[in-house]
């Protein structure tokens, strides 16, 4: 179940597996210029992300699971096997079964195989990271670059609080400003593709703000600059475990908005959260409006954490938003997806789940009840 | 049913009703650098473009409906009516609802609202045109494109038929080489971005074979040149009126296979149309692999056409391709729909119209006969 079968090279697709890992998949393609587009947590394995429809930090660019599967082989619920369709780019013939077991996390079928979208590496690619008085500066910056035509390769969102652990850590040399932080990948077709991009880049940073702009002289300092980022987990991890417990944990969040409400939905998370007298750091993949608001928590304050994440939560609902940007629902989130979808969504979720799996034999209960007067927690 | 409800400018999508039509909507959108992406026949709705999942010319760089719906509302076919998701770019919370209802034609709900992505205009823009020996040597040059990471606003194929149409119209000035050619819209940040990549478009088509190789030196005369592929239809009823029957009609197919084997394809349909004694004239979104081959028949010969095009799709379907790129099933197509993804494929749908619409109401029998037993025309 691990396989890669066929990399179609000049139809940028990949027919393959659904137990192989993304990291591996990427390190087969790496010598071609070749790039899988969704990069979450690095065990996922495609069958998993086909599931929970996953992302990362690549997505503002390439898109979630959802743009990045062609097709699908999936064993259904009665054992029948089917393809969901062939590997053009675009069809119009039929339903879109595809994208419906997408994100339907093994509660329809169990995916064996998949055909997935390659993507080509920018020939060229910097680092730069903008350093900026205010979250409202760096959607500011993001939105603007968008209307400019402007795509990076990622554009990672790091608070004050999430600067804060990385200073603490001491594992990089770099002093930061404590400040709310943009961490850009910029790639084009040539050098001077780059430059030509980076120029409006600087330009829109300065003009929404930006105290401190810090372009990468060469690869390695790229690499250097966007490892901050890419080992953040790391510093949070050391922060925690020094300065508020042993043995703390992550409660990860993973709301997430339009970006025209990212900053007010910030705002207004930080305010409840300073009021709760819990520690928290957020990361966001600002380009698609989701941000993970990790907070630490201990065995005793479990109870009241999750008072605070149910707060959030209802913020998140409440500006257009979803209670998930890119991990699913499973169990734990099962009670808000009526709040942000309605009882009819749901309930339409339910009859396609009843026609597929009358029996309800596929990954129970799972994303919703399927019976909703079915009270107990399992 | 036809209102603009909200342009949501910083998060680039719309709310609109699906009695929208995209030029217009365009239209409204043009002084801002916005784009809505999918552009179909000039007199299509959003909600008929949802129900068909339609593209066309832009497909290629900002891809069909499917990639460009965030959130549909739905009247179900007992009275209920649902909104699919929220509005952030991204989301795992759920059965992908949105995604179910785009292309199934109607069968499973009424859209009547959505949400749709925009997408910046280049802020420069221009059109050049290789003329090439062989269609092989035209899909090469995309693949080697897109190997290097250059995504054209457009890349339009027209055949050697359909160049020669244009030059019998005598509808422009130019007098085209009649071999098969391919009309590219290259765009990017600024002009120095555009020509770093049209220096490799020149040398990827050049090295590639490519004969004649024409840039427009201004804006004025990049219209003028995408004129000829924009107006072919023009061309196209002009020659057949002329040529062939005062009373012509076109059987304007849609398949769509890999770009890798666009070429093999286009060959083995090139000999079947040749043996046939029908004139045609072809149309390629080659981004895509999708092509319209347009037939000229008459109602004399429209039996003997029906056999033509039959034989096309068993050749599209043998190749990975789909019957249908962009333009639906319908009830013309249905039979082609169980050969391309099976039984089993299609009985899934059967079970999702039948969970959604037990007294099969909504468009009954387009897509698949919903009893297969059935084998009334109609």
């Amino acid at each position: 179940m691990n396989k890669i079968l066929r990399v179609n090279r000049n139809d940028l697709d990949v027919e393959l597996e659904a137990g192989v890992n993304w990291v591996k998949l990427n390190d087969e393609l790496t010598d071609e210029l070749l790039l899988f587009g969704c990069d979450c947590g690095s065990s996922g394995l495609i069958g998993g992300m086909v599931n929970t429809n996953a992302s990362g930090v690549n997505a503002s660019r390439y898109g979630a699971m959802i743009q990045n599967v062609i097709s699908l082989t999936v064993v259904l619920a009665d054992g029948t096997i089917i393809k969901t369709r062939q590997r053009p780019k675009k069809t119009s013939a039929g339903y879109n079964l595809t994208g419906m077991f997408i994100g339907s996390e093994g509660t329809l079928g169990v995916v064996t195989e998949a055909t997935v979208r390659l993507h080509v590496k920018p020939q060229h690619e910097t680092v730069v990271v903008g350093q900026f008085p205010t979250i409202y500066d760096t959607t500011q910056t993001v939105a603007e670059l968008f209307r400019r035509g402007i795509r990076p390769e990622a554009i990672e969102l790091l608070d004050k609080d999430m600067m804060h652990c990385i200073n603490y850590s001491g594992y990089w040399t770099k002093e930061w400003l404590e400040v709310p932080t943009i961490f850009f990948k910029i790639g084009g077709l040539n050098e001077t593709v780059v430059e030509e991009t980076l120029k409006v880049v600087k330009d829109v940073s300065l003009a929404n703000n930006c105290k401190d702009f810090i372009t990468a002289e060469n690869k390695e300092e790229g690499e250097e600059l966007f490892s901050a980022r890419k080992d953040a987990f790391y510093a949070i991890l050391n922060y925690g475990k020094n300065e508020i417990d042993e043995d703390v944990r992550l409660w990860v969040t993973d709301i997430a908005v339009p970006l025209s409400k990212l900053s007010p939905v910030l705002e207004q998370i930080r305010v409840l959260i300073a009021n709760s007298g819990f520690q928290s750091v957020i990361l966001g993949h600002v380009g698609d409006g989701n941000f993970h608001a990790d907070i630490f928590y201990t065995a005793e304050t479990k109870k009241k954490c999750e008072k605070l994440v149910n707060d959030m939560m209802l913020i998140g609902l409440a500006n257009e938003g979803t209670s998930s940007g890119e991990h699913g629902i499973g169990n734990g989130k099962r009670k808000y997806l009526e709040l942000e979808l309605g009882v009819d969504a749901v309930d339409t979720m339910r009859k396609v789940k009843m026609a597929l799996d009358p029996k309800r034999i596929m990954n129970p209960d799972k994303v919703f009840k399927i019976d909703p007067s079915d009270s107990g927690e399992y």
